[in-house]
């Protein structure tokens, strides 16, 4: 790798917390990237290497400050900020700057939903309706020329991932959609919480928010969009459950075939989809997705099943959710943003066991 | 405890397993038994201490094989064969010997659908016929009567506990219910399996048997029964998770509500079902059942949910898959079967963290 | 347990820690005591459901202030507060009521010790006059007639109890013993750490407090004091480690035998500082003591080894940190200080798995 | 990556064991290599899907039996077989393939030391002769030249990074150290054994194999030759520990310090031995190393702290033991045996959390 030039110049705001620091591990083996700022406000001042060990003796530059940040040192920064924060510091950015976010901010489409869901009205309207919703398998154009991808969260990668194939052939009802969600613990973020300390997670399993997590809407904005409805016409019924593992996620989709509509009609729908995708692979016949089959890469995993109940099926996709499900998908989309090779960086085989 | 006088004997078959383990843990402190018989053919001439490190001391008696049991030592025998066994062994047996069955092999009824599930003719159809499903919250009477009690299997307690109260009242429609069930990697037994290493199951998530879990046609059978229909009028969808713990089994059941009827109907019926059991607790609004507040003993936590999806909720129990799940039902039914008090020797409480 | 009549009334202060939870577990099946106090400053006005879900459902009174504890309500109170307020708190305490401290504030008898160590002058010096140190199978008698018991640490009391029976015996040398100490998580409390989060902790092995532990001077001070030398004369090497498991503590403790001394002599040491005990079980030979024997007990596990060096051995102990380790202690100390049976509510069976 | 000429072929024996998975993984992207062989005995004829789902869709050949191998496709073969099956099949290579040998068939120079432990004859006393100890770091130049190179055990890699430096330069007492190691549950490999079940080795934590494991002779020799002194000369104690983890391994070492030598002296050791190696990172003062700081990657982190005990100090390293403890140390021998660049295909940084 050393021979390849760096090109480009990235900067992680918020590089702090878990987001930040996979986009680190990845973005520092990144062939074409130097990254040459760290933001992290309440640590700034010190080295990587006191906020995160594993990430010490790679030659990283020390957080410092987001208003103390050099804006002309970087050609594109992923944005690991807090929701809200981010909206009001990417406006700030230079237009020059690309911005790769990986918060929540610019996920939702209409003003309305995302302040009904995340209590206060949007506070970057023009930027908001640039902004590329960044699942790169269906959004690959868009992403190559945006300014601003919106990536998606951990748990709608997973579960577009498994049903914009199926909706968007309509092979499946939109309105009959249980996603039954599972996640390791990393997906609860670094902050301080009572629930997710070891002794609180482990060895336990929590049901949470349920019908009430923000990643329902972004799904059902995608799902009605891919089904050619308007955005509040959907509902699907998203329940996600804290698992005691640290990466990780997993879910299991029970829909109603439409009319006819066989398993095979499904696995179908998802060799079209998906057999010259890179990162998204169809499993042969019975073998069931696991979390432990991309832990570390920007792999998704998926497979189709038989229900008991006539007319029905069950689709499971797993995927790390700090890879695919956040910090890897973001430099996916970078590759694209900036004409690299949409792998690169991102070769990297799962760590099993 | 020392001084309550020891009025029955009781022996395991099959003691060297997860549930006979369990058995050992909850018997060997019950006021009114004692342990007199331990078999175990692989492990025939070893001690507990041997077997079961952590139940040395408590002066056990050595496994012994099957073949060389005295069934006039015992009154009752705990029986955690493998499935196939159990009936051939419990036909032996003389009748003066009650059985409390952990196996699957008296759960399913119909001969037919236990051929197509287990792949052989039962053998033991007299048995069979006389045979009680140790639900014991919904069948106490006929427990209190049996010679032979079959304790559901560790899903369908959780399943069931969380669905009959629900369908008997008619509140959502029995064709259409989801059951994702999740369960501790102990419900896969001490049996040295591939998938069951510490290294293989830890730090990742693994869905099995989609559609083709045995526990499904005993789900069925019971529903099919709440709800006055056949037994082969009921599909339910059950797709079960092996997640990274020892113990734990939650239910996360995804249901349509019948005309009309709230999740406020739910918890009415709840709280009619279960305001008088010692062992299953509805939880105040909001709060989610999690495995954690169970382990170990020999309590169900449930409660009810609203979907986003208009008419549909969620409800979701959980235990401990070894407890109620399993040896502690199993225990409560032979305290019904004594005329003991319901609750004895069961009433530890959880042990959290 | 119903029929015995409850003799005392019992307090927990700071019951919303791990060791208040513990002794909450343990004391509310307790046959003699009414657990009518539970002080929490930071969750007062909240029910038990609230704060330790687990421990909802028994009808336990609300969490209060200690400024708002009606101390004639009570015989005996368990101390799990922070070091330091709670030699302040205990001062004020009428002398009516007894004290089991499971703090770190009166198990230091030099008051300089202490104040090297937990950097303050103590702030009670005639109560610490007075306590005793809780080790129980060591200070039986006087446990029995205190009014103030000091539990040991959880470290010190497995390292003590492997260690005492040694050097009051003479058979190794105290001046070069090396204590490799590993504890679950839960050691380090409820509080909310970054390094005991689940995704920091899990998956993972921390050495930490490198020969800076608190607990190496109280191991020191009780090893002395075993060996009949001034308490300065004594240093230990005390290195532990955090392991990603909620419960369990181990010690290897690496000794050097004095002259001519065998493993034989150290197990002779053991089975007769044991042979009696209802928690402390030697193991036998080649059996390795491992924390999975003792979860959820009052239990302490040990053995002896061969080491490769002549003269030198390995002698390794495992307890529940929670319980033998701390709150399971308190409780054997409450029962000799009250006339109990020293095993009284103290009985279950380790959980395993 | 995808530009550089693939120049050497490579084949894994005993791919089916977690060495050879970690081989695969690493091998699969190392960007002069071409996977082209791929044997394992009782897989013979299976998919690399089937044996290991997450390496799935790389295009590796399908698992073969040794015996049908084509000896003249590969370049080098990497030796994952069990202990004893190894000699006899290396013997049988030709002369123009070279071995990195995983097993340890061929660490231990002394016939009847080997015999000793290992309970046979070496059946390859030629080969062995030649063979290199491959511990990289102190052997450069004679892995460079070897065609046979031995790698280290796990415990042995990481605990002779700690001791050797320090044993060279004569700063520790190489007769009084103690060594108190532990692994995470892959080092006991992929085989069904009870006490690696999840529900055994979860939660809990094990000694095992005190002052009797293998590894203890692989050490002692290297020590003593580092000491100047013979084989038999060097005692050391060590005693491994199971740690509830998949990954990792952390040897915690405690020495006696050579007259006045300081913790200072130890660092400055380290720091002359270590500071060009890319592979071994001193840490900053009081930094502890964690298991968590590796995972994944070829790393080994160390650093060294005051004892309480005056004239003692301890050391401790970390590794993860598939990785720099296993085959991310096979790869670095062959790199140098190859003329790569000793880095190749092992740049990627650690995992966490």
């Amino acid at each position: 790798m050393t021979s390849t030039q760096k090109t480009i110049k990235a900067g992680i705001l918020g590089a702090s917390g878990y987001t930040g620091a996979e986009a680190m591990r990845l973005l520092l083996r990144h062939p074409g990237v130097d990254l040459t700022l760290l933001t992290a406000d309440r640590k700034a001042g010190q080295s990587v290497e006191e906020v995160y060990p594993h990430l010490g003796g790679y030659g990283l530059p020390d957080m410092i400050s987001v208003a103390d940040a050099d804006w002309s040192s970087v050609d594109v920064v992923f944005c690991g900020l807090p929701h809200g924060t981010t909206q009001e510091i990417i406006a700030t950015l230079p237009g020059s700057v690309k911005v790769v976010d990986l918060s929540a901010d610019f996920r939702l489409r209409d003003p309305e939903t995302y302040a009904e869901w995340y209590g206060h009205e949007h506070r970057a309207l023009e930027l908001q309706k640039k902004a590329v919703y960044g699942l790169t398998e269906f959004n690959r154009d868009d992403v190559k020329a945006a300014r601003l991808v919106a990536c998606p969260g951990c748990y709608p990668t997973a579960a577009l991932l498994a049903m914009l194939p199926l909706v968007s052939a309509g092979l499946v009802d939109p309105e009959d959609i249980v996603i039954d969600a599972k996640s390791g613990i990393t997906g609860a973020g670094r902050g301080l919480k009572q629930n997710t300390l070891f002794s609180e997670a482990g060895e336990g399993l929590s049901p949470y928010s349920v019908a009430k997590h923000r990643h329902a809407p972004e799904i059902e904005q995608e799902i009605a969009k891919s089904a050619g409805v308007a955005a509040g016409d959907i509902r699907v019924n998203f329940v996600p459950h804290l698992i005691p593992m640290s990466r990780g996620e997993l879910v299991t989709c029970h829909v109603r075939l439409t009319g006819g509509k066989t398993v095979a009609d499904l696995k179908g729908a998802y060799h079209n989809a998906f057999e010259n995708e890179p990162f998204v692979r169809l499993l042969s016949d019975g073998a069931m997705p696991q979390t432990q089959m991309v832990r570390g890469s920007n792999l998704c995993v998926i497979n189709a099943f038989e229900d008991r109940i006539p007319g029905r099926a069950t689709v499971i996709a797993a995927i790390d959710n700090l890879v695919k499900g956040s910090s890897g998908q973001a430099v996916q989309n970078m590759n694209l943003m900036f004409g690299f090779e949409e792998t690169l960086g991102l070769e990297q085989a799962p760590l099993f066991p």
